[in-house]
């Protein structure tokens, strides 16, 4: 996958291939003479402070110049996500009222989240709009409204000297991640994804750490590859992993390999490092056996080490650019799961609150940013369970008696129906005891409730929708789809410099339009995205199935996620 | 209504009745020491600085030392109404997608809505916590959760020597401008919450301008009081309109003694003043005959003039603290009804823009807070309206093509029905032409729909609900309740001066219980309620009916809205 060639009149700034060393490209500056005649004063006056008192900058002499920026996405949590994992947090821990998120001490703004062809927007244009700072329409991966890749701030970040990388906990080809690090015209295109992120395309490599789920599209169905996973589904027969330890790429691919990395404080990292923990999607939070599968958190400590160490280790280097996808919360709002949404909010607020530690004992200028790109599922904290007037509550107890997602239970219960056909009595008291009183904490289920379960045979996705209705319901949690919705979604940010604070006030306080938080991660990088768009333009982004294929053969991207979590 | 007597111990420091010229009650002062010595050094200054320049602060000197509050109330308005009015703005105006509210554009937090008793607040309990800045039950009107009457920000203001004024396009008896005002232990007690608000308890009278709807607890039903309205509904046979007019309270109850104050731009106004142009609530946006009723921003507009005049003239007063509520946008909410909410939101947004301006062009420091009590019938802009998946769209235009609410139509077409009986298929035209196509814009219509709404008859609410569905279907927008919710609600706010903008943001920047919304109002006014609690506690709160005649005679709270509505 490395034996691309490039346009000559671009290997000048591009990064070469994995193998070989690459240049160092400039990083990019706005400023004008007047601001370098106020430099150069400042600097005098900082000569003459070093002068006086010598011991003040040498600490941090070595980072003063680098920027760090970790960019959070919250994919489909919107504001109702937050009053029910804060109220929840506050029930499961008896914490007084004012006992909040960490995120919500850090909230400043919010985002308009619309994409070009729609006000409802998918994940996909949503990340665009983050990435490439423009709005393009439903389904595309970095690429604008006539399907032109657009510049990312990781690649530009890379170009300009960054430490880059991503850490999700769905499939690393799914929409966000793949928006910062791949140009494809549909978001399904996920195999083309795997290999524009692991460098070919013109630019080359430009993520040192990939982390997340998502193995299926790197290895292929088969004999061939069974010893990477059980499901890789690429249709080109390909075995990107092999290839990516070939050409120089860490490969961690268990808990066992990941927790060699998470104890050595990422002295045992080496980048470019390739993390893929589960073949599709990393299990829910309220579901995943911490024995299997490394936390958010723990995800995100390998990787802040690691590009720690890397940019430490490198005179040249900037700093780094991280994003971190809370990816599930997403799944948890498509499947009205309130018990498994309010896992996961939490456990993303504790990944962003360890960030945030590290950036507050850290030297080096770090900015986090956190936002959304849409919600999903039109939760409301509120729902009227009966025709008459409803009364005015929502209960979290019934949200804490949950101890498994609905996604969870349907593969428990089906299982259970194939091993016991032409037993209804069996299944019916499995229903009972096992799944409703059990794992879901529900004893006042109705007849109707098991009729209705034991009616639905081994139909999977009704029986997680009944499951998660069973609890919504107890809990007066209402829904109003499936899909997402237009509301706007919080920005969160945090910096340890107050010279900054300022910059991020200015830009990001209040409401914006997603594209803004874009505009924010180039300027405050001093990125220039249209030179990288200049760059990429030869970028293979089209799919290999025409129109009618992609019709028949690929689920429509709004159902997408369902596909590979059935 | 004036005869009532005062304790002794509390005469000193209380406004005397409406007739009698009350001592000015000394402004609390929280200022130390150093900050009076740093004062008198900046007085120095100031003084040497006015001997050089003796005409650069003439103009200011009048107004230095006041200061005005208005503190907006959008009931019931969350996240996703101003997502949904914004977008529908863009629609009818064809505007672009970063052309937002005037709200939009002052967006500095959020504020958390749980209540002392449910993490779903009603609007009693929300409009309390801004108030007098704690906790209470749902249904509080003033009082804390043991019922005891607590002190509220205009009270302290008006003792502190401010001026004061509630204004509403609901009844002003409701919970937000009762709450202010009055001190009752639940908020159906609407006969007596209007005796206070005109005066008749321990603090003698309060509030200088009362204006919106509300009329029907001002006077009683019957022949006695006809000139006043048609749906007087006091108890107690008393004519307060009567009784305030004779204790010096101007009033207009009409469109035209209104006018006359709006085109005297404040000059024909004395305070106090009791404006009443509704018997109930004045109608919605969507709805509103201009000719006989006024808008909100109309209103806001003869409130600023009045009190900026009385003001202005009083050379002791400090300023004054204005309340202004965009009340009907919760009832849009409780309906359903997503055509009437998005011109309840737009109307308010005008209201604001309109004190937003007058802000900026005063001279006096003037701080604008907006916020909501709650988020009402768990709008979700976005609908599945299918089994299958659904698409990411929703529709303004639907909301574009309908001219009245379900609450004038329901009204209409039970109107027509109790003509025509026993004429069905004058029923059934009546309803496709007139209301489906002419009034609300559908013209697809299924034979379902029709035969659901001729099947209901006179049955109003049913009617009501039927066409709001219709609507909200077509436009793909969700509900989730004809409650309320408990997300997050948006905080606006806006100062004229650099100097106060940042105690503004120190203390409502970021996500804040609602109670801190209100120690600010206590904050910046330099208010201390508790001294107000201690002078109110032999207020008479509770209600004469025993609870068992409350729970037969009077409607839940949490219905309350719809008895008068209907």
């Amino acid at each position: 996958m490395m034996n691309h060639t490039l346009p000559a009149e671009q290997t000048r700034l591009v990064p070469g291939s994995i193998s070989s060393p690459r240049p160092k490209a400039r990083r990019v500056s706005k400023r004008s003479k007047i601001i370098v005649s106020t430099a150069v004063v400042i600097g005098l006056l900082l000569l003459l402070a070093q002068l006086a008192f010598p011991n003040i900058f040498v600490s941090r002499s070595a980072s003063n110049k680098r920027k760090n920026v970790i960019f959070f996405v919250t994919d489909g949590m919107g504001p109702a996500s937050l009053s029910m994992a804060r109220s929840f947090n506050q029930h499961i821990h008896d914490l007084p009222i004012d006992d909040i998120l960490t995120l919500d001490q850090h909230f400043i703004g919010s985002s308009r989240t619309r994409s070009s062809d729609s006000l409802v927007t998918d994940s996909a244009a949503g990340a665009t709009a983050f990435a490439c700072a423009l709005k393009s329409y439903n389904g595309a991966i970095g690429v604008d409204p006539h399907h032109r890749p657009c510049g990312t701030v990781l690649e530009a970040a890379k170009l300009a000297g960054y430490h880059t990388g991503l850490v999700v906990t769905t499939r690393i080809t799914d929409a966000t991640p793949a928006s910062f690090s791949s140009h494809v015209d549909y978001r399904w295109q996920e195999d083309l994804i795997a290999t524009h992120q692991l460098g070919e395309y013109p630019l080359g490599r430009v993520v040192d750490l990939l982390m997340g789920g998502g193995r299926s599209h790197f290895y292929p169905s088969g004999e061939k590859a069974s010893s990477h996973g059980q499901q890789g589904s690429r249709k080109d027969g390909r075995d990107l992993i092999d290839e990516a330890k070939a050409n120089g790429w860490q490969y961690v691919g268990d808990r066992k390999s990941f927790d060699s990395l998470l104890k050595s404080n990422g002295n045992n990292v080496t980048l470019p490092l390739l993390g893929l923990f589960a073949d599709n999607d990393i299990p829910f939070e309220i579901d995943r056996d911490e024995k299997e599968y490394p936390s958010l958190k723990e995800q995100v400590t390998v990787a802040l080490n690691a590009l720690e160490k890397a940019s430490k280790e490198d005179k040249d280097s900037n700093g780094f650019f991280l994003m971190v996808e809370g990816s599930r919360i997403d799944h948890a709002g498509h499947q009205n799961d309130p018990a498994s949404q309010v896992r996961e909010v939490l456990a993303f607020d504790e990944a962003f609150q360890y960030v945030l530690e590290f950036a507050q004992s850290s030297n080096t200028e770090t900015v986090l940013v956190s936002t959304s790109d849409h919600e999903t599922g039109g939760l409301v904290t509120s729902r009227q369970v009966t025709a008459s007037y409803p009364e005015y509550v929502w209960y979290p107890q019934v949200l804490a008696n949950a101890t498994h997602s609905g996604e969870f239970l349907k593969r428990k219960l089906v299982d259970f129906v194939h091993n016991h056909k032409d037993a209804n009595s069996k299944v019916k008291e499995y229903i009972k005891h096992e799944i409703l009183e059990k794992d879901l904490g529900i004893f006042d289920y109705t007849n109707d409730d098991l009729k209705t379960l034991i009616h639905l045979g081994d139909n999977a996705n009704a029986i997680q929708d009944k499951l998660n209705d069973m609890v919504s319901f107890r809990a007066q949690i209402g829904w109003t789809t499936h899909g997402h919705s237009a509301v706007d979604v919080n920005i969160y940010a945090y910096t340890n410099k107050k010279t900054t604070w300022s910059k991020v006030l200015e830009q990001l306080q209040g409401n914006h339009e997603n594209t803004e938080v874009g505009q924010f991660l180039e300027d405050f990088l001093e990125l220039n995205l249209n030179e990288v768009t200049e760059l990429i333009s030869d970028t293979k982004h089209s799919s290999d199935f025409d129109s009618a294929e992609i019709a028949g053969e690929v689920p429509h991207y709004d159902e997408y996620f369902h596909e590979l979590s059935n």
